[in-house]
């Protein structure tokens, strides 16, 4: 049996990720908009090879769960993570930090942002071709 | 090129679902433990055709994302919905309800637990013959 990459896509590619608080493209789907009832939201997120979000920080924590592709997490003062497909990757309120893509690959991920109530997404520079070709 | 299907799996399989809370074979693998921090509990379970949960409830309320297969979701009172890959299903804290794969066919969702300190999951009764063949 042949499967075309396309065909193993969970979700539709959304919408382009805005500018302002991305480098390069990517594309965001909404899944879960954030109510009083769930306190959480859920997007999915797809970042061609070399872009990445701002650096930022999220005041009730976030969770993301790596669907496809191999990307970096990065936090403040810390060195960059490679993540793949299959990884989860919890981020506790108020660290700084940013994902995407690595070099020479797409990466995708379901981002879980828990506790919305105590606030969802605080944006914050882009990361610099500097830091973001740090990992040698 | 040529992908099989399992090279398409995001997470494995992980354990036996507990035969106590489950009618056929499942598998759940866990990928967030819930905490103060985060608030929420995350796995992926794997259904095979005919398997399903019980009828339960969970106190703080549940989000699936469908990531592969067809499956059904119920809630009591109202007729059985076809779920598939891509689907995004709200559950309503303290809402009586079952999921699990369709007749024919595997279904693997990840479950997102939201607001665990209002309750995880309380298990009922098993889900019928008569109450999973009910859709015509």
């Amino acid at each position: 049996m042949s499967v075309s990459k396309n065909q193993s896509t969970i979700f539709p590619k959304g919408e382009p990720a805005p500018a302002d608080y991305f480098v390069g493209k990517a594309w965001v789907k909404f899944l879960v908009q954030s109510d009083d009832t769930f306190n959480t939201s859920i997007g999915n997120v797809v970042f061609e090879p070399g872009a990445r979000n701002n650096w930022h920080k999220h005041g009730g924590g976030q969770i993301l769960i790596v669907t496809d592709g191999e990307g970096y997490y990065q936090e403040k003062g810390k060195p960059i993570q490679i993540i793949r497909k299959g990884d989860v990757i919890k981020i506790l309120p108020g660290v700084k930090h940013w994902h995407g893509a690595s070099r020479d690959h797409e990466m995708t991920h379901i981002a879980v942002n828990t506790n919305t109530q105590k606030g969802i997404v605080e944006w914050l520079e882009q990361v610099t071709d500097e830091e973001y070709n740090a990992l040698k």
